[in-house]
């Protein structure tokens, strides 16, 4: 438990039906808890929705969060949760400003578990800028749900410089990733398998809205696209792109970001980093003129310093997405096909 | 099943986790079903999230929905899902524009049982003028959820005239109620139970922001406050602002709007109306020289043809809610102190 912020002073627990009924429990629950540990002026109004103030162009996306298990290296289904909604907002050009968050728990959640990682949330908003405005929290139960279920949803106000969309990828431009693939999803099943690693693997979730806005302050309209391959991996969010623009990709596996233990733990848990799910990491499609000074740019900052330019957007192969080996071999990489690691954001 | 959306052609009865990985599977879903149905230019952005124009201030708000059974007399999770947000919207003066919509699907659901709740969540978007910009699609393992969760979080642009908050009501203010008390929650209720009244007990979920909106435009800031009482019902709300402003209330049973059906139907369950859920209601606290022109202005919407002053704001018993029956009778509203409804919205 978290010393800065002590489980508040509450008479209950566990987690009952009760604190899911809107009455006094659900009011003790916020009292005692999320009002104060997320207080603002907004959340005070007490009301069924929050009042903000936005200028220009308004960025809107929201993620359900069903992680298991809960807590993992690097961090818990909470910072998770803000994390990857301020990463879909800077995704779409938007500097992340508010956030909503919704639970549905399931009855006989320990308290202590709950507090954990919405302490967690307060840190990752803290870390990231946003303010949690307003919230529901619902519980089923036992047997219904899966301790903790988080709906996060995220509002911004587009970068005044941003272009960002799929319409604006031309043949030519580059393409750069931010870090090395597969952090995330090799952490979480390694726990479910139980394999230590010498080293600890860790997910990499964490906010990418710093790096992305850095780019954009530089680059404006220079960047056709920005895409943070979570679920289904980096392949995934390429073939998507190449399949609604219709152009092609061609990838380079000898300039991939490499990280030696991430890619032995891969070999052993029999798992395509280029599939598996990052929360760390983000994809950016760029005018090829700029492509150099950009990745001196992402080089600049801690969560890319590792990046590199890894392929580009071409007319042949319409529609796929093709991987080169060192050696000269040729992979099509399609979209994920069935499902890979379930639950694992 | 519905004529005017059939089920579309799609190789796939059954929702699997797959349709929860982010490849392949969750594309055909959403290409095949939820795109197509949902359709709009910013949704064709299939990107993380949308990109939105609002003018003025912004209002945020955000619900899951985790009703049991999905499908109820009067409506089912779909629409309440949307009908809930834009009730929520409504509530702080907002005028409902966009909405982001998150599944938490159970392994094994019925795609016609699913595509059943897409396109009564269409109907009610279309309805409330809503539309539906961004959303997510996860999936766990079959007893780990209960069918289909949602969330829904919603947007929209504060009525110009608005000025709610519980920092604006006054001694001496009316309270009104737009409706009958208690359908929703003794629809429920009776469905669970197994219940046949002669004739049909339906939910009240609706959108409320049209008579919300001609309140607005008329009466602007002599509304201090509105509130949908759902989960908790009139009392447990009315308890709330209370609590919060430490004034007052006084509201009297005889001039409640009364439905004999749902009395004896209470009566029958054993429910107080007063803590019921109710979804297509929702109290307003107005300034009292405007009380009874606002009346009119509700009674004349078919959705608040029924409307009442139920009550008023009073600087005795500070903090608690007084009922008064028609023979002098007094009670204490207090909040719903336990459940007595699980899962109602």
């Amino acid at each position: 438990m978290n010393l800065e912020c002590p489980l508040p002073q509450i008479d209950f627990d566990i987690i009952t039906i009760g604190h899911g009924s809107g009455g006094l429990l659900t009011h003790k629950l916020l009292k005692a808890g999320v009002f104060n540990l997320f207080d603002n002026e907004i959340l005070r109004q007490h009301h069924d929705g929050a009042t903000l103030d936005l200028n220009g162009k308004t960025v809107f996306t929201t993620d359900s969060f069903v992680v298991s298990p809960l807590f993992f290296p690097g961090g818990n289904i909470g910072d998770l949760a803000i994390n990857g909604t301020v990463n879909d907002l800077a995704m779409c050009g938007g500097i992340p400003n508010y956030i909503s968050v919704a639970f549905i728990l399931e009855e006989g959640l320990e308290m202590a578990t709950f507090w954990k990682v919405l302490v967690s949330m307060k840190k990752a908003a803290e870390n990231a800028g946003v303010r949690i405005v307003t919230g529901d929290t619902k519980v089923v139960e036992r047997g219904k749900g899966d301790q903790i279920f988080i709906n996060t949803t995220g509002i911004g106000s587009l970068h005044p410089k941003a272009s960002i969309g799929l319409h604006r990828i031309k043949s030519g431009d580059k393409i750069l990733l931010s870090a090395e693939m597969a952090h995330h999803g090799t952490t979480i099943m390694s726990l479910r398998e139980g394999f230590q690693f010498e080293a600890e693997i860790k997910s990499d979730t964490c906010s990418l809205h710093e790096p992305v806005a850095r780019l954009l302050d530089q680059f404006g309209s220079g960047i056709r696209l920005f895409r943070d391959p979570t679920r289904g991996g980096v392949a995934t969010t390429l073939a998507e792109i190449a399949g609604d623009t219709q152009l092609g990709i061609d990838v380079y596996q000898e300039q991939l970001p490499q990280n030696d233990l991430i890619n032995s733990a891969c070999e052993l848990l029999g798992l395509d980093p280029w599939y598996v799910a990052n929360e760390g990491l983000f994809l950016s499609i760029v005018d090829s003129s700029m492509a150099d000074q950009l990745l001196l740019n992402l080089k600049s900052h801690p969560l890319s310093r590792n990046a590199a330019v890894i392929g580009e957007v071409t007319d042949n192969h319409r529609g796929k997405v093709i991987l080169h080996n060192a050696i000269g071999g040729k992979r099509v990489l399609g979209m994920l096909p069935g499902e890979q690691l379930p639950r694992i954001c």
